[in-house]
């Protein structure tokens, strides 16, 4: 496993002799890979293909052992779901152009990126995770994504302060108790829009830390990510997060689209989603293992730096507890690196030497509140919000 | 200015009419631009070449109007600068067998990048900055890159603690004052290795902060910026962040390569360069604007947040004003966004209504130790250290 030949490749360099020409001395094993791999879809197509896993064209995952130590996430291999077909990337060239509809509040109207980028701008750390991530390790037949670890990253935003927004808007209109952002995906001609648009509505608690997004880990944001504009609420699950936000509304009530009133919803195994199920709004306590790689992996007797990541949603993760024997003894593992607030991840690390043998890595996460991953996932129809750490472990082989 | 088509680009993209096809809607004023530009060299064709002003294939600075807000550069847009042609990609094919050679030390050895891995794992911001950054706005003929101010970066690089790696090793041999770097380029055939080649000493106290890095911003560290590994030393001019690590040694004296005794030294116009002149190692206390956008732009009346970078070598910057008059008089600007430590930039932003007129603005940075950035630039043979505040100023036409 270490030893593996280490060759990032955007997809472009993989299109034919020519290209393969051009990158150099990529190793025959590494082309062989990629061409085994799904395509990227174009407007993805500058990602890192060997760091994805492409599950199908709106949905790609970031490789467990493709995570670094370096606190954020670099976009060129953050996760990728889109519940719609995204719009054209065109959309993106003059970012500043692109209209917001306010509704909700006393004086309503439509504004530019251009006139929010001149009203104020911050900046946040923040995990942005699907709801299902786990969603592959539940037994019960669930549908959506298989995913594991990757669907989830940490990732720097600026934009505006949603609250900056509405104050100049003459604040929250009388009764409204939700945050409703819309997203501007096309709606195929013939469809019921209430049953397949992005429509999310979360409380309005919300509104303090959300902001309205140009920008991701210093660049302009691109449309696999949202761009022109996202509304980004830090330690909420990422289907709050709407892309390609063409409307902010601040409601009396959680919008009827489906994707609220039945999807995203905590429900035993058989049974429908509907409203009075708990929502996929702020995340839970979790943590899982990066290194060393992926589960049912070997390495080499002697040192190694277990590290991983862990974040708790909107409270701050305070304590991660590793383990090599699969939950009977716990170390505490050290965070490293920046803190950088929190709604970012942290990085943690636990020195061990280990001699030859099997093992089974585990971690597990304390927030601020003194919320602890559970050790068992909670079995749920959907098969969302996985903190279990017994799951999430690592069987490793020391030679 | 505000009207500005956005388009990120790759060179890839620009390379003939099939490439052009691929890109979709790119419009031709985007192309124009891009194929007036210099090409990217191979090593970093990976980059954003709208992002980037390219002076020469070793010599590449970040646009002033492509910095974000979101804290950190990214590698993509990250300014790159070599004193030698790089080495071949493929040395980071297999990073972990690279290996470096420590002298100086108790107990000397060779050791892998594999087997550092194992020994240990940190993570620290840094802004990387070119000594020569700000070398456009002096007015003698100044040898070197004419870099304006994207001769640097704020990075999060991870590896292992320099003071790890010498304590495994049984600490610094006795009477050492320096900690001396070598670079891993090739040396031309017949050329006399001490003119060319890279090593770089530095106070022994940059020991205790500095690491051996082999990732950046979350990925694996590319040739372009000195990988499989680099001396990392956090506050420090680039120069001493050495590329393609291969030697790392703990000396009595300074080494007598010409980049050291003779180079990066700052003297009087004039001069030559020799060891007993002040050598660029810790950065100065420095800020400047980036936004609204480049010297000599224009933007309409109205509110404007005013943003941009401010840092101090190794020293916490903890102050930045800002000029709309050319420095008559100022206002504390507002730092934004995480704290990435003590080496780190921090953004910072500055909320003004400005009317139609013509506006000089400027920012002065202040550090932790309460050195301020001066008015002028020092003036100095190489144009090295400038951090005069106001030769960095923007003009601006408000309509």
């Amino acid at each position: 496993m270490e030893k593996t030949v280490d060759v990032r490749r955007r997809q472009v360099l993989i299109g034919g002799a020519a290209a393969v020409a051009a990158v150099g001395s990529v190793s025959g094993e590494a082309l062989a890979q990629a061409a085994k791999s799904k395509p990227l879809p174009k407007y993805a197509e500058w990602k890192y293909i060997d760091s994805l896993i492409i599950h199908s064209s709106n949905t790609m995952e970031t490789r467990r052992t493709a995570f670094g130590t370096s606190v954020i996430t670099p976009t060129d291999i953050l996760f990728v779901r889109n519940n719609l077909t995204p719009p054209a990337e065109s959309i993106t060239y003059d970012p500043d152009a692109w209209e917001l509809s306010l509704q909700g509040v006393n004086n309503p109207r439509r504004i530019t990126v251009g006139e929010m980028k001149r009203m104020g701008v911050e900046t946040v750390a923040t995990v942005l995770q699907c709801s299902g991530n786990g969603r592959g390790f539940f037994k019960h037949k669930t549908s959506g994504s298989q995913w594991k670890v990757g669907a989830a990253g940490c990732s720097i935003w600026s934009g505006l302060p949603v609250a900056t927004l509405v104050k100049a808007m003459g604040g929250v209109a009388d009764g409204m108790k939700f945050m409703t952002g819309t997203g501007g995906e096309v709606i195929p001609a013939g469809v019921d829009a209430k049953k397949v648009m992005v429509e999310r509505s979360v409380p309005l608690r919300a509104l303090e830390s959300a902001i309205v997004a140009w920008e991701v880990n210093g660049e302009p944001l691109p449309v696999a990510h949202g761009g022109p504009l996202r509304l980004v609420i830090p330690g909420y699950y990422g289907v709050n997060n709407v892309k390609y936000l063409k409307q902010l509304g601040f409601t009396a009530k959680e919008t009827n689209a489906n994707i609220q009133a039945s999807g995203y919803r905590v429900r035993d195994i058989g049974k429908k989603g509907e409203p009075s199920q708990p929502s996929m709004w702020e995340m839970n306590v979790k943590s899982w293992i990066n290194h060393p790689g992926e589960d049912g992996g070997s390495v080499n007797a002697g040192m190694l730096q277990l590290h991983g990541v862990a974040f708790a949603g909107v409270n701050r993760v305070t304590r991660v507890e590793v383990s090599i024997d699969g939950g009977r003894s716990w170390k505490d593992a050290k965070f490293i690196g920046p803190d950088l607030g929190p709604y970012a991840w942290r990085q943690f690390v636990l020195p061990v030497r280990l001699e030859s043998g099997s093992y089974t890595l585990v971690s597990r996460a304390t927030d601020a509140k003194g919320n602890t991953q559970p050790v068992d996932r909670v079995e749920n129809h959907r098969g969302y919000g996985h903190n279990g750490w017994k799951d999430h472990g690592i069987r490793l082989n020391v030679a």
